[in-house]
């Protein structure tokens, strides 16, 4: 009883974090027709600052790190990316109204990760003095990419097997090669190798991780008017979307933080890994995933996989899971 | 005389603030034919960010403000909106060679608040450490908005009357709204919300107050190219236009600083108070106004309107009436 | 044999630098097909900030400087452009395959500066702690803009000799406005008249000099990326652009180099500013200079000379000359 009190209280003191006031400010500036714009060239500009400050940070930390501590996490982030996509395949495929594809793609998007929703996770445990292994972020792409590759096959197998062909092979080359190249992963892969290679301690501390905060709270406006903008379209399709896109960042959250509790024990994954670990699985892919989905799976809806995803996945990620998983370790771990 | 003595000094060694200098290069650079110019999505951001910083501020600041204190300076302010829409229609309106539209319209934008020329000021007051309340700023959407519907009605009135109808209603809601949803009060607004709410003092600091200066001074560049750039639009249209735009600002500011006094002596409202009162009614709108009087008051000619306020109202505001209510309080008060 | 040593672990040390870990990045996304992009707008903003920093910082330094010590390094700054361009015309010029208005364009952009090279080099010096006079930087339009007309006036000349016609005036007051008026050189006059009249130390402490290296490190990530795309355009045209662009840069960068010694020794110009001249000097002009040429030389093909410099020469003044330039001067000057 004095766990869920602890919990409770935990938990709606996170709800007055700045960074959810923005988010949800951003929903409010929509909903009431506000004429406010983030110019698109700031927007991408700040998404490649975020990851690459993120990458920096990781690669340095990388380079001191012990290599087997970090294996065990990174097959866990893998792991959870697999499973994400095959519960949403098994579950949202098999309701009414609900294309093959389109499960796939919303699979797809769930099981990948969010860099604006990791990045709140880093802020948040920063303020609540939780420490984390600073090469944890880097978990970002072991869970991504695997995610996006299974949920473009499966629909390619899919197909083959509706129209009765033998199924094509499919260039699973091709979809990591594209993975890579998406621009999120590209600037989080090349802050990981600068950051790992040449240790630019100065220009990180003194320009990336300086903008961070503040380029984040800009990222939580654009989501949160996103988010209202895209909720038309998610209305258009079969309800069916958004209870997955409700019930599933809860659901991977569980499975990233009991993986993440595991490793904990096994390793020593610190409590504050544990929560990032948790925070992604949670996510959903809103930058780089639905272009890769949108080639991957051509004949799958945008409205409702970016929709259930935009609308709903990331304030619920954002608002619910990253003050829940924060709570939970509070409780858990007894921080 | 030591007064006026005082004055001058005073006022000399304004002029030399790095933040004028900006201003007047920008103005020299348009003037040369430079190639330079600040891309608008960079543009738009940086009016985002001042709007933002100057709103979290004022919001942190309000939530712990007495609000009898507050009540006064924002009644005043209102005041000020409506005197200096009905003082430029029965000046400048009775000119010949000016149009009822163009008059009221005019009037609406020196009426109207300018960020930038607040930024300005609360820049200076800082440099020269005079203390003010931080949510005095806040009172510019007092002054801002009635001074644009003020106008729009006079101008819809004068309309219907001149064509024998009877007078439309004036849709006084939609016009509210419309500035509500300006980027300009939105930003604003959002950041009073996001200040009074979530008290985001770190990303405040870190973010919003250290990019201020900086961006101001980008700003103030891309001011004076545009005051530069507007002149010749101006020269078209009746002189009257000109004389009013340096006119206006001096009188509607010492209107300000005398009601600004009259709260200092009712209300204690401090003397830094006094001046920013007195130079957002001396500032003309130079972001948000325009496209809301457009829509407005469609028969109005932009020339006259944007040229007046553009190419001689805010370069006014800025270089003279800045430095110019700095010395007066400094003389009136003793600073 | 141990200078030589000395010289190979200092120029190795350098090529660990963060700031040419994000030239290589760049290039490696470039290579492997990434679609990380940084926005044009931002692109322009960055170049902005960077020359309104270096023109403010050398403003408030020519302030205070003795004006006889700038005049013999000013002077030589122009003798190199002058030079660079009439050996690159007496070379470049009388290869096979390569067409008189190639050749002058080329040696053109070969003579004029980069900014973005010339801010790698005070990075470099800053974090070895290489002191150098503040207004070094500003040598810069000394050696740009004499480099830019003479190669515009010989290929003007070449031009009406060869059509037998009497040579038509250049008009090279047009040559010398058009240069100012570009963005960049607009730019860094600018924040050179504001740094010496209105000593904006606070504005260029807090924002400009603050975001100087993390500007600097997307902009070198931007020259990586355009450096491997012009590559293609380049093996389009003869190899000896090649060539020419890799020699070119160490070679008028010795001959800045020993010009820089002679200032040395005769009015005491400081190891740090003999290696800011010769790296200025084996800079290529990558940003305003393309644009004054093709426009003064409209019969020069684009492909070779902004090829030969954009995807050799900028790389080689980075990666090679100024960790050789710094390498030497350690050597020469013992520190």
């Amino acid at each position: 009883m004095d766990l869920l009190a602890n919990f409770a209280s935990s938990f709606v003191s996170q709800l007055q974090s700045p960074t959810l006031a923005f988010l949800i400010g951003g929903m409010v500036l929509a909903a009431t027709g506000s004429k406010l714009a983030i110019p698109d060239a700031v927007y991408r500009f700040i998404i490649f600052v975020l990851l690459m400050s993120i990458g920096l940070h990781g690669g340095m930390e990388i380079r001191e790190a012990d290599p087997t501590e970090l294996a065990l996490p990174a097959l866990f982030a893998a792991l959870i990316g697999v499973i994400a996509v095959l519960l949403g395949a098994q579950t949202l495929g098999r309701l009414p109204g609900v294309s093959k594809d389109d499960a796939y793609a919303t699979a797809g998007l769930f099981g990948a990760v969010s860099a604006s929703t990791l990045a709140v996770a880093m802020v948040v445990l920063e303020e609540k003095e939780i420490p984390f292994e600073a090469w944890a972020p880097a978990l970002y792409p072991f869970m991504d990419i695997p995610a996006l590759i299974l949920a473009i096959v499966l629909a390619s197998l899919a197909k083959a097997k509706q129209s009765g062909e033998k199924a094509k092979r499919v260039a699973i080359g091709e979809i990591i090669k594209d993975s890579l190249r998406s621009s999120a992963l590209s600037a989080l892969l090349l802050g990981l190798a600068i950051g790992f290679i040449a240790e630019p301690r100065e220009v990180h501390e003194g320009f990336y991780d300086l903008l961070f905060r503040g380029f984040l709270s800009v990222l939580m406006l654009v989501m949160g008017m996103e988010a209202w903008a895209r909720l038309s379209e998610l209305r258009r399709v079969a309800h069916w979307y958004a209870a997955y896109a409700v019930i599933a960042p809860i659901t991977h959250g569980l499975i990233g933080f009991g993986l993440g509790y595991i490793a904990h024990v096994l390793v020593g994954f610190s409590p504050g890994g544990v929560i990032i670990l948790a925070i992604i699985a949670a996510s959903n892919s809103d930058i780089s995933g639905p272009p890769t989905l949108r080639a991957g799976i051509p004949g799958a809806n945008p409205s409702s996989f970016i929709g259930a995803s935009t609308s709903v996945g990331t304030p619920i990620a954002i608002a619910v899971c990253v003050p829940l998983f924060v709570a939970l370790a509070e409780v858990v771990f007894g921080l």
